[in-house]
């Protein structure tokens, strides 16, 4: 269970989906930040279930408490723990396990590596967990802003087959983002993502895409060779949210179809005086560093693996059997990773600011 | 700058293009590891350039000197230095770098964040760099096999626009990668994308690739959520190697379109006796924990940045210039890539198992 | 603000002395450990203050609570979060802070590294902070007493001048240490240190002492030598406490006055068929790893550095001044940090055995 | 095998008493440092052996190569190879290990933990292995020195029951330190160590001693409260060096003993316009943190295990039997322990000055 992320902004999570509390302790953030839980809540809001008719109905509030690290509305430069309280931790209700491992869940493997797991709802596997990073990276994005003017934008750009035209050049803001429920600032793909999303949940049946995700204004030189290169500790915090399959950068897997010569980012003077590249496929870094490019990439997460159809499989003990889940479920995920890849990508990005200052 | 990889078998690496050594220290390999030179020698040989007219022609050795933690044949437990001399270092031969960066290389970040950088032939960024990974993670291999029957192959699955058909479900071994020089096992694409190559090599130009990796005889139980989920390292380990663009793991990409009923793994037993998936949308991994299954995933490689067609750039200063590259360079790296994801693959997979080792 | 400890038994704590709680996360808890919360208070509970004359009167409750990484009594092996309230926090109470660094105190430190610091009550530098180490390494203790029973005692062996003799080969247990108040099991020894401790609080004064720590079965081979070795982390981890000033393991610092031939430690077969060595000059420990006889190590803690009387010193701008403390101070620090050493050795030795298990 | 050191200035070392060679990779030195062997060799020199008949007779050049990360005498920002050969080694000689482990060496322990250990010389908990601290550490004081003015001198403070005068505050350089080959400044103390340590070896035995160590001009800030506090890093440090049983910073032992009133240190305005402190029982830290005082601090070291005295002991199997080491040994380590105790020191400083920049 490595609960950790960064070696200087460091974010420490805890929690599953049914015990009192989810939360997180960053380690590292420096002092005199101003900071207050408003700062904090917008990104857990927006990540929260029962936003739409697109997402789950289960509602909570999910308010989250600063338990210590701020004095007088600033940060102290000691670790900051956050907490959001479960409402609807059910003590008590430790029925036997179901015997049924559901496809594509945890459930299996969390029993094979743990001999345990949670009773239900996911456990430490469950989106839940994510709460814990989505505050610890909302802190980051806030330093990022006001120490580089930093802007962390992702949207999404395509939901099962409906693709979204590229804007990864468009200079997007959240707001654009979350004019509609899909959370696709392009209107016309938007509705037909929420048509695709209403057939598969009338279907009882759940739907996949992709997430685009832009940052701008980043410090040329983040990113530590070789190991942790900038896409490397990126691609491992992108394939840590639950749900992901695949992560590209600039070009991505389209770019290994293309010729050098076309690939290439030639550099130019640009008009703030600053040397910057005219096309930018390799996506803001180069040599595993940040060049002072926007960073572009994208995520691709599966359908969500609970679905209402009922489904051929196994008990634990391999007897055949068929699985009904209860209930509603949330048959598209995409717009509310939203949040979950801006924060942890504010989070990688700080971490390596961090690591890099003593060189500036 | 960070050189090391691992929890508990942690590799460090160190060496540029054109310094005295490159090589590696593995510190955590369990003792009474039988282990000589002869064991790690061949994944070097296959990253070797100037292997045929695939490849560079440059010429290198690439003998590996074990320098410590072994002795009579064993490894002790302590850390095992490993070397590898550069033959063509021209110490004394610092003449003036180039005033221009080169488009999609590392010259301009390096620069900017060292503010310096080494003379000649990418420095750390360059694949010299690889060397000490591809010793490293050779044991590792070697352990995974001896002690799980671990089976890791990677193989060129496309160049440019030819793609091979899926051999992921093929059982395929290494004499059938190896035996053509692109390494892909499918003759007939393998004739195509030779001529691919041939194609651009003549252009004085280069071409991308994609390598899909299969790993059989895994674990159940390896990953650590929820950060270290087996998919988010192996994702690092992938984005850590040069000229790579894009990772996806069992469906990738393509499973974002898919709706979630086709998508589910169902369960079911196997003639072994073990609880296995039906299907292997997952790629091997559920929850970012093993789950028995193949591990399957891709990794996309730009173009090669070096090529010998005159590119319209700019100096560090802004100023418009031509840039030529001199010498014959390698019109496609996926071949040569080969050993290095098999062996990033190794070292992470061994790191998990140590870690998980104490629950067994 | 490194908050974190341990590599596979990963400790992160959070919390000051005036903010809503402190507390900690336990990740890498290994799953079905049964655990409540009435294992952990016991050592809470021993360190809190107000529990005699012979400490600070301030009472806190000092409650634990269980916010994850349990259920049904077990642990999950996800992280486990822990909290304490702290009851007497002032929010709103921020009046300007003193322009006075205490003498010997971390205002002067902490105001510089952060340009910050808590307002009152000495923030992460206060002893309030250990109770999230004290909750973890509680955990730690009970896995090694289930495990391997790892028995770790602690005893005040001197405070001032008065010195106990040598008990480390007694045998001790909690219960005798526990007979009274300033925690050494010799009671002529513990009268004279009461007295001690009377006069200096009489005199609005403070005073230091020495705790013994014996650790007794433990396993043959924990330790990660060369920069991790047993009595290098335990020395970390020692003087990672609050107002400790020394560290010696087995003969220590007398030690270094002895011969070789004295010294050493001979090996003898035992009666239960165990190679073990006749004296233990070596405190358990041989090349950096544990050869099975007991740990004995010894930890040297200043005299608390606020005391009731005028002080000379200067103010932040250089100005002289005189400084009293108010209200009522803890004389005496050794008796509550009994607690605190037992479980950060705990914590310690967990930490190896989990690191070393792979090799079992 | 943890044989890496460090968060931001990292020090992997590798090596045993009898391989090819020893070393070092250290990663994270800023680029841009001017770095040739010769800044790292002196060190080296003071510490190897054979240079007086106060220590063992067996010479060994012990020269550095610097395989990487440099070039054209300056560092490149990436990881600095460093390597010695081991000019005795002897492949091919490995006969039958010694059937009785050494008392107070580290056979049994090697052995029962890695099931494995060198054939002789200690393997890598030999003296030997801290040559690639010594090399890197030598980097670090470089840099420290040139950066921050630091000085980091260490003597011997006593040999046996010979003690010097506390030489804490005469502001001693390392040309007074070597003016003598026990490396005590005093020369009246330096005379009688020298006559014990002559004793010892005419008896066949051996003699234990205490450094102490003062480092001057040592930022404010650093150290990573709580668990990486500054004296408890270097207590990690110093006790991870062979042969130390124990660690004391400022007052030490010696000041458990005192009243806080005493103790505590009062603040003044320095000539220098820096607020210091009238006293330093604190040793220059304050709450984990430097305060700019100097760093002042003692280790102990054990009388060297290797005698030629017989001494009576047992086989693994449990026989008795007599040990009796064969040719000339060390019979005093502490002059030689010198520049290990002043490059560890370096090593921990300049990585909590990396850590802390990115608050300056």
């Amino acid at each position: 269970m490595s609960s950790t992320f960064g070696t200087l902004y460091r974010v420490s999570t805890f929690g599953e989906s049914h015990g009192k509390a989810v939360g997180a302790i960053v380690d590292g953030c420096p002092a005199n930040v101003e900071l207050c839980e408003e700062d904090i809540q917008p990104q857990l809001t927006r990540r929260r279930p029962g936003q739409s008719e697109m997402t789950t109905p289960r509602d909570e509030a999910d308010r989250v408490t600063i338990l210590s690290g701020c004095e007088a509305g600033k940060t102290l430069g000691t670790p900051i723990g956050l907490m959001v309280n479960n409402r609807d931790q059910r003590p008590g209700d430790y029925q036997e396990m179901s015997q049924v491992p559901r496809p594509s869940h945890a459930d299996f493997t969390y029993q094979h590596k743990y001999g345990n797991r949670a009773a239900s709802g996911g456990g430490r596997s469950s989106a839940r967990e994510t709460i814990g990073r989505v505050a610890a990276g909302a802190i980051a994005e806030k330093w990022l802003r006001e120490n580089f003017s930093t802007e962390i934008v992702a949207w999404v750009s395509s939901v099962g087959e409906v693709d979204a035209p590229d804007l990864s050049l468009e200079g997007l803001g959240r707001n654009e983002v979350d004019k509609n429920l899909i959370r696709c600032p392009d209107e016309r793909s938007a509705e037909k993502m929420m048509e695709a999303v209403a057939d598969a949940r009338d279907q009882q049946d759940s739907v996949g895409g992709v997430l685009t995700c832009v940052a701008r204004g980043i410090p040329v030189g983040l990113g530590e060779p070789v190991f942790e290169r900038l896409e490397a500790k990126l691609a491992q915090a992108m394939l840590s949210i639950p749900a992901t399959k695949g992560f590209e950068i600039g070009s991505g897997f389209a770019g290994s179809r293309m010729r050098g010569s076309a690939h290439n980012d030639p550099f130019e003077m640009k008009a703030d005086g600053r040397l910057g590249t005219v096309t930018n496929y390799s996506g803001g870094v180069q040599g595993g560093i940040s060049n002072g490019e926007p960073l572009v990439f994208r995520i691709a997460f599966k359908p969500p693996a609970t679905i209402g159809q009922a489904q051929q499989t196994s008990t634990f003990q391999g007897e055949k059997t068929v699985l009904e889940a209860k209930g509603r479920h949330d048959p598209c995920v995409v717009p509310r990773a939203v949040p979950i890849v801006e924060t942890m990508t504010a989070m990688t990005l700080m971490d390596f600011v961090l690591c890099q200052s003593y060189r500036a």
